[in-house]
């Protein structure tokens, strides 16, 4: 394994100490590991009084996510898992804890059997000490499940233009059934897909837990290995954005007319120049059937350790939605300012 | 190849057409290709009347370097050479007419001998027209050749640093002589070191064209896999920092009391996971010795395509240096508002 590691087992604990000491100005941490709790991170002035804290949560080894999008107008707070393991139901309860302001917390995260069953044992924790958490699970993973079964499906990058809208609404100051509307709007109008080159490797195995033959790759595979709908000979990035967006365009669907966002992430080993030529490939499958792009993203915004592959995910945006998006943020994930 | 590409022989191009799709609001492509120039990236209000324009430039795979650093109170342009080729003389050229605002041009540019040779070509050309040009060729990397021999040494991810400060100087109104002589300060005040994890592979060639083998790693290797100092058994992430801070750190000599910036990039594969353990590691040495981080930078700055692998500068600051590495700053590669 040629990796830059100390013990496996302790890799989560080290990221969040060179994490935390490198970005002092946007975040901290409230919570240092201890039982049960691997660490929260919150944003540098929460909880901010009357405000909708805005909190979410998942495994390591995804960075930026998700520790990342803790920030202004962004998350409030964040609870850390292990490598690809949910945070505990204690983790979350630490969270809205740090993210509550008087005004109830909107949890936004991912659909995964463990976050869902945490975030629910946190959302009653947190009901008996007087905070109130209403959910928005991501489900924009269309390779995940069938349309007719939208509710099985993943949270994958989608997840950030979730966590960009319900952050912009908070921080407008609206409450927290708006908030949590708004963050629903996002990820129900977001649909993505992923394709994998190469697996990853956990830092305790030590190897691949999982193999993509050299020459192939899996077309809906999800962050964590998890498998996609097909194995296919690896296709040129003209083909391989065009597989990607007749996965994603159909399902929502998205046509002529609609103004989007798209998010383009490679998955971790995937060289920054490769993404922007397969960006350019959307953009041009995009242009053709006159779908506007109103705004779009290109980079390691949600990865799997050092899988090489990448993701797409589209956003149909509204006034509302456009008006969020817009909206100035600043965490190490996500920088966009006065534009 | 595990890659997303189509066709090899023009990844660059396809590359810019993506970029300057997705970075519109920052930056737009003054020249496409055509002969003998591969392509201009400006900054969207280049020139501006009066303002010394920052230029640099540099062979393409090693994004955000070269283009992602054109921006607000960064680089005014930037001149795009193939896959880990110099730019031609007149692309070079054709970058200083980008930055010229009538106040003449700083060329901040790394010291590798296709760079030099055209570089100076173009800045004749350049005075043929009118455009006084002035340079600073980055020689950060303390590997790549003795002490005694700075000029010889390659220019790696303290061009970074190098372009905040000039960018930043050139931004607050200063002439022609104070920008390069902020430029020159800042990388005179900078050392760098890289290691190596596994090689890197160019799109052209479909292999990588040198070897790391399984479990040792190349400390002092270059961007474009130039041999290192020393190929050594794999070491945990404490032992990589100590090894590349005990090379650091006595060249300049960084002592006690210094206030530095510290910036580590992942070389294109290497997960931010990582980057951030390797980071801690540093912080905690960089502590020992009494030497403070005024900032520090982790991520994917300055990439070598998909080498696993990861660089270590440090820059010493004065009271100038801070002010300059501080200011704000916006652009694909560093966004840096308001603290």
């Amino acid at each position: 394994m040629q990796r830059i590691l100390n013990d496996p087992d302790r890799v989560v604990d080290e990221m969040l100490n060179g994490f935390v000491a490198c970005h002092s100005d946007i975040i901290k941490r409230v919570i240092t590991s201890e039982e049960n709790v691997r660490g929260i991170i919150a944003a540098v002035d929460a909880p901010r009084k009357g405000k909708v804290g805005v909190v979410t949560g998942g495994g390591s080894g995804h960075k930026p996510a998700f520790i990342g999008y803790v920030g202004k107008n962004l998350c409030d707070a964040a609870a850390v898992g292990e490598i690809c393991s949910s945070p505990t139901a204690l983790a979350f309860l630490e969270a809205f804890r740090a993210a509550d302001g008087g005004g109830g917390v909107a949890c936004l995260y991912g659909n995964y059997s463990g976050d869902n069953m945490n975030v629910k044992m946190a959302v009653k924790m947190a009901k008996r000490e007087g905070i109130a958490v209403k959910t928005v699970v991501a489900n924009d993973d269309v390779a995940s499940a069938p349309a007719d079964q939208r509710e099985k499906r993943r949270g994958v990058a989608g997840e950030i233009l979730m966590w960009k809208c319900g952050g912009a609404k908070a921080a407008q100051g609206y409450g927290l059934d708006e908030v949590v509307a708004a963050a629903q709007k996002a990820i129900d109008h977001t649909r993505s897909v992923g394709v994998g080159l190469t697996p990853c490797t956990l830092p305790a195995v030590g190897h691949p837990n999982f193999q993509i033959a050299d020459g192939t790759m899996e077309l809906g595979i999800g962050h964590h290995g998890e498998p996609g709908i097909e194995v296919c000979k690896l296709g040129t990035a003209k083909e391989i954005a065009e597989r990607m967006v007749d996965i994603v365009l159909p399902d929502y669907p998205f046509t002529a007319g609609d103004d989007v966002v798209v998010l383009v992430s490679g998955l971790g080993a995937t060289p920054l120049m490769e993404q922007y030529i397969f960006y350019d490939e959307v953009r041009k499958l995009l242009g053709e059937k006159q779908i506007h792009i109103h705004r779009s993203y290109v980079g390691n915004y949600f990865t799997s350790l050092d899988m090489m592959g990448i993701t797409l995910t589209v956003m149909k945006l509204d006034e509302e939605l456009r008006e969020l998006v817009d909206m100035d943020c600043y965490s190490m994930g996500l920088k966009q300012v006065g534009e």
